[in-house]
């Protein structure tokens, strides 16, 4: 099994019931990244339904989750033949960490649009062209910067270095390491994979999401993932994050919005 | 009170219990609007917290809800300074009808963008030459043309005749009727007031809404509010709608997506 297969395994323990124990490589500082929470949890919806990908993924984020043991809970509310749909929490200490409302269903991986909107604009530049995380310096593990493979768009790379481009977006390659193709799963921690697009409007720090609905429209072709983050208005501390995953055929094979907080500094 | 108000008043008749009389008025076909049904959750939710404003709901439908009596649930499941979030369900028949995840916040009415994207693209035409609903041609209730006053951007309304853009679009003007200023419940029956934007792709009859998940972005300014209504892809019979909503000060105020199934024709 790989890294990620591994790291998401859920393990059923009861009648909607499943355990899982956290991988702390997927921190981003003290907290656990959305998306690593919401493949688990889509992985609990699809065991328990009879339908084979998470259609719709809307989840809100109540309390850091942190490595270890947690429990999913799985409540399916309706489960039809086209689709389910499962009420999913997230309990860690007894608390509700993260909330889902999980639709299932099943794509067929051959199937053609009737209709596709244009690529985003503009384009991912040659991956060559893109930057990775920093190097590794030390003989440790770099966390999330080892458990995926993204190489981000120079252009959109200025809050590193302070200069915020003064535009909510933020490009970049994704894949999981070691070569291996994205699967649904893949999918739900790409759409929460890149930095909050607000650093590019001068935030600082972390910006806990306190939202997150995304939407599988697609089973990707292997290969790389073209992420293509934007948002549309920062107010009142309060931002949207945009992120659209298009696949190595040129597919949008997800897209998510997130409502999240700006970073208080740091 | 408004015909808005009274169509959309709750009852608390317990803790975390409130009574509605669904207003038929709100039928498209035979279901009411799930825009309608939001603003009913949203109403609820924010009894139940300490904020004002419904910031994100992600409502899930499950069954078709019909006009009388339904009573809707309210779980808070976290309460803070900022924002509180819970779980609302709307039963009737002792059947879970929608199912929502509603993070309530209180926005200032005065808040000014730290930064905000440009308004979509193309424009609304001046509402005058914008097209309302058909006429009344007898003296009977219209329902949902009769709640909600919207004028139709004709470019967008080819499909009523037949010749569908080839484009998932629509826009509209969008108002309370008799005047009414749009308020953070209308906001709820506005992004879901549009037609499935999918019958510009050909699609036809009713285009059931699986997911949609809205958010709050600032109060709006009296006067007509423009809705944008655009598209990503239609693959499998499953189609996303994107919708903005702008007030009379330019501001963006709402935006949501949705995931709905294309009609079955007829």
């Amino acid at each position: 099994m790989s890294r990620f297969g591994r790291a998401t395994a859920i393990e059923r323990v009861g009648d909607g019931r499943y355990a899982i124990d956290l991988d702390a490589g997927f921190a981003i500082g003290a907290a656990l990244n959305g998306g690593y929470l919401m493949a688990v949890l889509d992985r609990a919806a699809v065991d328990a339904t009879p339908h084979q990908h998470p259609i719709s993924t809307a989840a809100t984020f109540l309390r850091v989750a942190k490595a270890g043991p947690a429990e999913i809970l799985v409540d399916t509310r309706k489960t039809g033949r086209t689709a389910a749909t499962s009420r999913v929490s997230l309990v860690q200490n007894e608390q509700v960490a993260v909330e889902a409302l999980i639709t299932t269903g099943t794509l067929d991986p051959a199937a053609e649009p009737d209709w596709a909107g244009e690529p985003p604009v503009p384009e991912l530049p040659p991956v060559e062209k893109c930057t990775g995380f920093q190097p590794v310096t030390e003989e440790r593990e770099r966390g999330f910067a080892d458990r995926v493979d993204m190489r981000f768009d120079p252009a959109t790379m200025g809050w590193l270095d302070g200069q915020p481009m003064g535009r909510p977006e933020l490009r970049a390659w994704f894949r999981l390491p070691d070569g291996e193709d994205a699967d649904a799963y893949a999918l739900a921690l790409a759409v929460d994979a890149l930095p909050p697009v607000a650093l590019n409007l001068g935030a600082k720090g972390w910006a806990p999401t306190v939202e997150l609905t995304w939407h599988m429209r697609a089973v990707p072709a292997p290969g790389p993932l073209a992420l293509h983050g934007t948002g549309r208005l920062l107010t009142g501390g309060w931002f949207d994050e945009e992120v659209e995953v298009w696949d190595s055929a040129g597919r949008l094979v997800a897209q998510s919005r997130q409502i999240a907080r700006v970073g208080r500094g740091g």
